[in-house]
């Protein structure tokens, strides 16, 4: 973890990938903290920024992802988390967030 | 345009995602002006927050990034940008970013 970069928040982005399919599921923000329990528990724990507190992914609905391997980029500022997902990472019952295209 | 969410800096993650083999080549960030110019020219432009200044990728080594399609999260907070790449996206010639493990 000696590698990583946290930015002034202490945060670091997370990418969330399917391990299988490789679809880009999505992204949030990690501290220290959450990405020690990540390595601990096996699972997706992240620091909402808006409401200032650990969050498990998948705790309330179920959609855990387990994760599968964790990397990071040639900066280290940036996290890719390979998963396998219970369910849709999208609150919106979306398989990915990513599910809208920007027009021009 | 009008669906995504700035930060406090005017700035947005964007994620690079080879649109063949799907690997997640990268993570940078754009501005609106960067976003507006990889619009218009198809290829990336993101924002150097290191060098206050725009970054076209693959502008000094060749290795640019044709985009395939924009897309956009749920939180309107971050991007995903599908992409053909003429070369390796790291500077270390890796074809990733993300050629790391993460150890526990």
């Amino acid at each position: 973890m000696q590698n990583l970069k946290f930015d002034s928040n202490g945060l670091i982005p997370a990418i969330v990938q399917d391990s299988k399919t490789k679809e880009v599921l999505m992204m949030a923000w990690m501290n220290a903290d959450s990405l020690q329990k990540t390595q601990e528990t096996g699972e997706t724990w992240f620091w909402s920024r808006s409401r200032q507190e650990f969050w498990h992914k998948g705790g309330t609905s179920g959609n855990v992802q387990k994760v599968v391997a964790l990397r990071y980029d040639c900066d280290g500022d940036t996290l890719l988390v390979l998963v396998e997902p219970a369910g849709p990472a999208c609150h919106t019952g979306e398989v990915s967030c990513f599910y809208r295209m920007l027009e021009k």
